[in-house]
């Protein structure tokens, strides 16, 4: 039989935390995994979100069948709604993830025309000569899927976000079981995420975090305020538990914790008893020590809840001395100064702070397998090739160590890039060749290449600019004015004292080149631009943007 | 007996981490101690550094007598050069900070006119009333002191930057016989430093961490690069120590390393054996396994040696497949990302990276003192009252736990701003007054206030801008031309759609002011900037910068 050929690569997720999306290739059909997005760092001035570029799949669109999203965190939605706009396929998600996915499709108004399709994990999908099944993975969010795809040249296994949490607050086990049967008929090619591939040993269950929180509420003396992230609705109904048994009533501050908790209560994953929410208005009616405070902002995030609240900037809701506010969250890598200084000012309003990085204050568990979690799934599954995925390269190199201490041939790892294809014919994996990937800017309403505007704001962000108006009459080329000069973003007081130094050369400029007849604006944009660069970085040692404008009149 | 009056307070230091600068005032003199600087972060665009506001002492300039400086770290030395400009007192210091120092003054070229007076922990130095004697104390950086003031009021210690290290690697021990005896004769008030006060325990001797260079050193194959702060001169020695036992030449790459070692050999304070080191360009004939190389970037510092290491754009030098890279100094907070980013590189590289959060590597401890550590020094010196310094707010708050736990009474703890004074009178300290103090931004070579220009840099440099040029005649307010639009760091597409909607908005704008007979420029730039922002926000959601110019022929 001829082989139909099976690839597997990504356009996101490798090399970085962020923006995943991988997808599987069986002959005609193209199967997508996940469609994140990623948040830019402080370099990428003004840049809304970066989402994975999606020109390859553009090219392919008559061959991709089918978006799968394992769950609902944003490096794995939030490019949704932009990949749907170019590639309009059928989504499939559990009923939580899908939730989360039509809060967004609404916002960018392409929900009707969307075809969602709820899958559970004992669902099977046939598409094409696939067939794909899934197993219940634990992770910081409900309802999180792996998926196999079963194909004629093997099986091909991701296993999407995962720890293996025992006793899970919601108790949702792991399909342990359906794993090893998986792994015991025989997986050719295994995708595995690799997040904590750096962390010895195994992750705590979510489950310490909610002895914890009860006992934190219930020494209490005044308000509590609790901040997560949305998505953990198992910590959300922890705090839920521990409130109602301390007899507090709960409100929600936070767009995101007000839409996430009423997705996760209409859908069924969040139990709420009836009357336990107060509105943020009403919190000042009640006493002290019968409130709790479930708000977002635990990253530190700039105009989230907790960062309002915490500068006496959230209308109705004041943190009052012996308040205790509990950050049940770590600090994602790179937002430990915003975390850090949320604490600083809650410690002036005279609250009680638990924090600390990681697990440390015991008010936070990660959702990602550390290193004994991951040899549990490689043990499980047995693969002949492993591609570790989602990670910083380190740590899929530190995930093909731990691979290979539990079996996984050397030389069968393939440590690959966004883009690398891997190819599979007769069972036997290989790496090539590679496809078109990149990184998409989103600029508020604007997709697109940002390269030049990005330059821009750097340098003027940095150093400034000076912008240069020459009034020009049209006709004899003769100087209307004196030019003018303005800065913005330069320091004032030197500028004063440039001011005529650039005009004297401006205007020599000017006459040389039209003595030499010279007149071409560019010629004299060009000249005029470098001789006063120059003449700036000399005085001042600073690189504004120069910007000369001929005014023609 | 009339007293005099004792007064302390700080200008940097407090309730932050960096520019430190304290002053005691007794009677008709100020002494200052330190003067450092503090590095922006990212919202500061293109600020270099941040020095103290010095417009108090400048005021009081008749009234200074002496800068002592407790060690030579950037944020108790950094803003030296600046202060000298302004008030040119004799700087009090030990040998090696005093090294530091002239480094800096020789850049700025003050170092000829400066006095520069070097001290012993046995040094007596009397100013005014006041008799100002010294005692050893460890840190990361030789050669640091803690500060006696003795005052018929009573006594103030400033225990500079310390942790009690029994086994330091340069044998300095802390002199803690004489603070015991300081403690015995009765501190009024004690200043001590705050920033480790979070964490639980002692800190760990440096010697730990030679002895993990050692082996890490002796177990290498090839190349051993080491990255470090250039003033932890005892690291250094032990890394010098463990080469030389290895049978490694030393090369050091990275100014402020050569710099530094170069003043520590000088001095004294560096043993470096004969014919031991070796330049950049002699790296690459020697066998691998025979080479160490000390080099600057651990904080991840673009530009540093071990950032252009980590992309191959060292000339002379590469990181090669099975060299040792270890990085031994823990990121200061806000550097995670960029560190981590190193370490990516590094493993791309092929090498094998050895790093970690604090000591958790085994490569770094801190230099300053923990809890115990903290306790330790309170227990010493049994001041009546207390000064936190040198801390964020969570900080200084967690040293008064720890002061009240070791016997200083509650209510006799002092956690203030900087600016904020306590004045002690008949041995009672009271805090009820400020002074002047802030943050003075130096940005290339100007030093100013910066507000403005900041706040223009961070709107351009997320959403971009846009210019509007009005070319009007002077004599009967008509325009002379059509307006013309550019922009700058705005996206492009867009402002190409724009800029007929604005062209109309400005007319219609100019017309209904002039019909109107409102023809103040200040009126139309005014009415044109507000309805354009509003055009464009509600088009791009985007809040550019809107620059009106009216250009009068």
């Amino acid at each position: 039989m001829q082989s139909k050929g099976l690839s597997v690569y990504a356009l996101g997720g490798l090399q970085e935390i962020g923006k995943n999306m991988y997808a599987i290739e069986h002959g005609n059909d193209i199967v997508v995994i996940d469609c994140g997005n990623k948040f830019p760092d402080e370099s990428l001035l003004g840049i809304d979100l970066i989402i994975p570029d999606f020109s390859y799949l553009i090219e392919n669109q008559d061959r991709v069948r089918a978006l799968i999203v394992t769950h609902g965190h944003e490096d794995h939605i939030g490019g949704i709604p932009f990949f749907l706009k170019k590639i309009n396929v059928p989504v499939y998600a559990t009923r939580f993830t899908l939730g989360l996915i039509e809060l967004k499709l609404r916002e960018h108004r392409i929900l009707r025309e969307s075809t969602l399709i709820e899958i559970k994990s004992d669902s099977e999908v046939p598409i094409g000569d696939m067939k794909i099944s899934f197993f219940r993975v634990n992770h910081s969010i409900p309802d999180c899927l792996g998926i196999v795809f079963n194909t004629e040249e093997g099986t091909i296994v991701h296993t999407g976000d995962f720890k293996f949490d025992l006793t899970p607050a919601n108790n949702e086990r792991p399909d342990i079981h359906k794993m090893a049967e998986i792994g015991n008929k025989g997986v050719l090619l295994l995708l595995s995420e690799s997040t904590n591939a750096e962390r010895p040993g195994y992750t705590p269950s979510e489950h310490m975090v909610g002895s914890n929180l009860d006992q934190m509420i219930g020494k209490a003396k005044r308000k509590v305020i609790v901040s997560t992230f949305a998505s953990n609705v198992s910590r959300i109904q922890q705090v839920v538990e521990a409130s109602e048994k301390h007899n507090r009533k709960l409100a929600l501050l936070g767009r995101s914790m007000v839409n996430v908790v009423q997705v996760a209560m209409e859908r069924g994953y969040l139990n709420v008893p009836k009357g336990m929410l107060i509105d943020a208005r009403e919190i000042n009616e009640m006493p002290p020590e019968m409130v709790t405070i479930l708000c977002t902002g635990s990253q530190g995030e700039v105009g989230a809840a907790l960062s309002r609240l915490s500068t006496g900037n959230f209308r109705d809701v004041e943190i009052l001395p012996e308040d205790t506010v509990i950050l049940a969250a770590g600090p994602i890598p790179g937002n430990e100064r915003s975390v850090t200084t949320i604490v600083d000012n809650l410690y002036k309003l005279g609250a009680h702070v638990i924090y600390g990085s990681g697990s440390s204050s015991g008010m936070h568990v990660s959702g990602h397998g550390y290193q004994e979690d991951l040899r549990l799934m490689l043990t499980l599954m047995k693969p002949k090739y492993f591609v570790p995925i989602h990670g910083e390269y380190r740590m899929l190199q530190h995930h093909r160590m731990l691979a290979e201490s539990v079996g996984v041939e050397e030389g069968n790892t393939f440590i690959i890039k966004n883009g690398d294809v891997v190819d599979i014919e007769n069972s036997i994996a290989r790496f090539t060749r590679s496809i078109p990937s990149g990184e998409t800017y989103v600029d508020g309403v604007d997709v697109g290449d940002m390269e030049f505007v990005l330059r821009d704001r750097k340098q003027i962000s940095e150093d400034g600019m000076i912008v240069i108006i020459i009034p020009m009459n049209k006709q004899d080329n003769k100087l209307l004015a004196d030019p003018e000069f303005f800065s913005r973003g330069f320091v004032d007081q030197s500028f004063t004292e440039l001011k005529r130094g650039m005009k004297r050369i401006t205007l020599d400029t000017i006459n040389e080149l039209l003595d030499a007849n010279r007149n071409s604006r560019n010629v004299l944009k060009k000249n005029i631009k470098r001789s006063i660069s120059q003449y700036i970085k000399e005085r001042t040692r600073k690189d504004p943007m120069i910007i000369p404008l001929l005014i023609e009149v």
